[in-house]
C-alpha cells in the first residue's frame, strides 16, 4: 500500500488534496496531510474521511520522525525557507520528495546521497516554476526532433487578477505569496543571456527594463526578468541558444509605478523603522523625501525619483492611500514589511474575485535553412477561492507527478530532478487538459 | 611595568608605533607588535630595539592566549570584521581594548561583562570615527556650558588626496581601505535626523543627495550622508538637536560620476561574474547595458543610467579605461571586486604623493535669545608614505588614548565606550596640536 505525506494545508493545497484523495481512494493508497494550523487542516481535509489530518511542527523532530517513517513520498508545500529542513528529513528517512519550490544549492548538494538511496527529489513542479518547464521541454524536444535549432527563447508567466475582478489601477491583486511580490528582484541576482552574452540587471534597474507582450485573447502585458535565466540553458538542453530569458508578467504600467516605490526606498528590507505605529504613511514617505515648501508631496516624490510628469504612476500610488494621514498598522518593521502590510489590504483577492494566470513561451529557431517562430500560450481563470487558478496550476502538477511516481512510471529517474523528462511532462500536460489547462500553440515561418 | 599589545602592523600603524615606542622608552613600559605578515612587522618595528615583534594568527588560539595574557591593553588595528574576535579574547583574558573601528552591536552586547571586570573597551578612537567625536564633544560641551541650545549639527570628514598630488579627474586616491570606498553605503542603512524627523537614504539615492561644503583655504567639497547619524544624538548628549547628519567629503563631481557606476550595477557585491578574465572591461559594461547599434557605448551608458548630457562624469569614467579592450585581471569576482581591482591601480596613492584629510563641524545654536553658527575645520596634509595624514590622524588618537589609560587618567571610565568624555578628548586634542592637527574655529552671530 502506497502512503503519501502532504506537508502544508494552506490555500494552495485545495486542488492537490482533492485530486490525491480521489487517486488514493481508487488505488487504496493512504494520505496524511500535516500542518501546524488546525483550522486549515480541518478546512482542507474534513470532506475526505480516508485522509488523516495531523497537526505537526517541523521543529519537533520526534513527530517528524514518525510522520516521515510512515510514508513513501513527501509532497512539501512549505515556504521556501523550510524546504532545506524537509529535504534533510527525506534524506534521513529515505523518502521521495516533490515540491513546487526552486531547487536551491543546498538541495542540489544532496544529489549524491539522493541518487545512491534510489530516491527522487523532484523540484520546481508547480506553475512557475513548474508548468513552464513542462511545456517548454515539450516544445523544445519537438523542435529538436524535427531538426530545428533554437537560437532564442523567451518565457514569461504571471499570477494576476482576472479582468472581471480587476478593480484597481495597478490591475493586480495578490494570489500567491505577497512577500515574494514585494521583495521581487532582491536577494537573487537577475541574469539572462542575450546574443550569446551574459547580461545582469541590478535591482535598481529591474523595473525599468521592460518588454511588451501580448497574449491572444488576453490583451497586453509587460514583462521583467526573473532570477537567473542562464542556468536553464543546460537544464533545457539548449546548447545552441543565444538568447534565453525567463520573466514575470504584469499588466502595462505596473512596473513603472512600482519602480517609484523602489527608487524611493519603500521596498527596502534591510533596516527597521521603530515606532512605526506613531507615523502615518505620509510621514514614512517624508522620511525618504527632501522637504520643500514650494512643492506638494506628490511633486516632490516624482522629482525625487527622477520622473518628469508621470500622472498614471502617480494615480496608482495615490490609490494606495500613502499620501494620507492613515496611521501605519505595524509597531515596527522594515519599509518593505510596512508596505507589505498595506498592500495585503489594498491588493487583497476577495472571496468573490477570480484570479488568472498567464504564460507565454516564444521560440525563434531555424529548420532546413528557414526561420520560424513558435509561440505557446496559456491562460487559466480561477473560480471562487479556494478553487483559484493558482491553486490549480501549482497543485495539480505536483499531485499528478506524485501519482506517476507511485504508479512506477518514473522508475528510470533518480537524484535531484527538475521536471524536464518526457516521462513526466507528457502525462502531466495531457492530464492537465482535462482541467482546462491547455496551451495554445502557433508556429509560423518568418 | 605596563605592557601594550598592538595587533596589526599595516600601513596605518607607523605613527602609532613610533609614538608608543617613545612613550614606552620614557616609562620603561613594554610593547609587542603582532601581525601575520613578517615583512610588515619588520618594516614597522626594526627601528625600535625595545619593541617585540611577533608573528601571529588570530585563528590560532594557543598563540592568542599567550599574547593576550602577557599584556595589559590591546590596541587593535585589525580589519572591522575581526574586531569581534579580538574583543572576545579581551573579555576572556580580561584586557582593555582600544580600536578605531565602529562600535558594533556585538561589542555593545559585552557591556555588562566589560564593566563588571573593570575594563575599558574604547571604540571609534581614530580619525572618522575618532577625531570627529573628540572635537565635536569639545565644542558641544563648550556651547552647553555657556547655556547654548544646539538645534543643528552637521559633521563631514573625508580622506582625500592633497591638491599638489591630485592628478586625476575624480580628484581622489585611496588613502585608506579601498574596499570600504567601493562598498560605501551598502550593508549599513543610511539614516539621519532633519527638522526632528527621521530620514532614510536607500543606496540608490545616496550619491544623489549631496551638500556643498567649503573648507577655508581648501576650496569646495561635496558631502553625502554616512551610516546612521541618529545614534549620535544620545552619544553626543544632544537631546535638543533637531537636525543631525554625519557625512563623507569628496571633491565636487565625484558622487555624480560614481552614481553612474552604482546605477549601472558595477558596485554590486551580491553575485559573481565567472570567467571574468576572459572579458574586457567593455564586455563587463555591455553585460549591464542594452545593445543598440545606433548609439556608442558611452551614449548608451548615459541613457541607461538616466543622465542626459553629463560630459564631466563621462570623462571621469572614460579615464578609468573601462570603455577599452583591456582584459579584466580577476579570474572571477563580483562586479564590486572587479571594480575594486581596477580602482586600486587607477586611484593608487604613489609613494611620492601626499594625502590630505579634511573635516568640518557646523553647529547652529541659540544662546540668550540670539542665533549663532560655530564652525570647526581641520585639514591635515600628509608627508611621504608611511607618514600619511591618515596614518597620523588614525594612529595618534589611539596611541595617546592608550597612554592616558596606562597613566591612570581614565580610571573613572569603564565598559564599552566612545571617546566622548572630557578626560579623553581634551588631552588628546591638546597633544594632537603638537603634530599639526589643529582645528580652526569660527563663531558668528546670525
Amino acid at each position: 500500500m502506497k502512503r503519501i505525506l502532504v506537508l502544508g494545508a494552506g490555500l494552495s493545497s485545495g486542488y492537490l488534496i482533492e485530486y490525491l484523495a480521489n487517486v488514493c481512494e481508487e488505488n487504496s493508497w493512504l494520505m496524511t496531510v500535516a500542518d501546524g494550523n488546525f483550522e486549515a487542516l480541518k478546512a482542507r481535509t474534513s470532506k475526505y474521511p480516508t485522509i488523516k489530518a495531523k497537526r505537526f511542527d517541523l521543529e519537533h523532530e520526534a513527530d517528524a520522525e514518525v510522520l516521515f517513517r510512515n510514508h513513501d513520498v513527501v509532497i512539501s508545500l512549505m515556504p521556501a525557507f523550510l524546504q532545506g529542513q524537509v529535504a534533510t528529513y527525506c534524506l534521513k528517512y529515505r523518502k521521495h520528495l516533490f515540491t513546487a519550490s526552486y531547487c536551491t544549492p543546498d538541495i542540489k548538494g544532496m544529489e549524491g546521497r539522493v541518487k545512491s538511496y534510489g530516491l527522487i527529489f523532484m523540484n520546481e513542479l508547480g506553475l512557475d516554476p513548474g508548468i513552464d518547464h513542462l511545456s517548454a521541454m515539450q516544445m523544445i524536444d519537438k523542435i529538436h526532433a524535427e531538426g530545428g535549432k533554437i537560437h532564442t527563447f523567451y518565457s514569461y508567466a504571471g499570477a494576476l487578477v482576472s479582468p472581471e475582478s480587476d478593480t484597481n489601477p495597478w490591475h493586480y491583486k495578490f494570489t500567491w505569496n505577497p512577500k515574494n511580490v514585494v521583495l521581487a528582484g532582491q536577494g537573487t541576482p537577475v541574469k539572462y543571456l542575450e546574443n550569446d552574452k551574459f547580461r545582469y540587471i541590478p535591482y535598481q534597474q529591474l523595473f525599468k527594463q521592460l518588454t511588451n507582450i501580448s497574449v491572444e485573447g488576453q490583451g497586453d502585458f509587460e514583462g521583467y526578468a526573473n532570477r537567473d535565466s542562464m542556468i536553464y540553458k543546460e537544464i533545457y538542453k539548449l546548447e545552441e541558444v543565444k538568447t534565453l530569458l525567463r520573466g514575470t508578467l504584469r499588466r502595462p504600467g505596473f512596473a513603472k509605478a512600482w519602480d517609484i516605490l523602489v527608487e524611493l526606498g519603500l521596498t527596502n528590507n534591510e533596516f527597521v523603522v521603530e515606532n512605526a505605529n506613531k507615523m502615518t504613511y505620509r510621514d514614512l514617505l517624508e522620511s525618504f523625501l527632501k522637504p520643500d515648501d514650494s512643492m506638494t508631496i506628490q511633486e516632490r516624490l516624482l522629482k525625487h525619483t527622477g520622473r518628469a510628469e508621470d500622472k498614471e504612476s502617480l494615480a496608482k500610488i495615490e490609490w494606495l492611500g500613502i499620501f494620507g494621514d492613515e496611521k501605519i498598522k505595524l509597531q515596527k518593521g522594515t519599509p518593505a514589511e510596512i508596505l507589505l502590510e498595506l498592500l495585503e489590504r489594498k491588493w487583497r483577492l476577495n472571496p468573490e474575485d477570480k484570479d488568472m494566470i498567464a504564460m507565454q513561451h516564444r521560440f525563434l529557431y531555424e529548420k532546413n535553412g528557414k526561420q520560424y517562430e513558435a509561440i505557446a500560450e496559456l491562460t487559466v481563470v480561477g473560480e471562487r477561492s479556494p478553487h483559484t487558478a493558482i491553486a490549480k496550476t501549482v497543485g495539480l502538477p505536483l499531485a499528478i507527478g506524485t501519482k506517476l511516481l507511485l504508479q512506477g512510471h518514473l522508475s528510470h529517474l533518480s537524484g535531484v530532478q527538475l521536471p524536464t523528462d518526457r516521462a513526466i511532462y507528457e502525462p502531466i500536460l495531457n492530464e492537465l487538459k482535462d482541467y482546462g489547462v491547455i496551451f495554445n500553440e502557433k508556429i509560423r515561418e518568418l
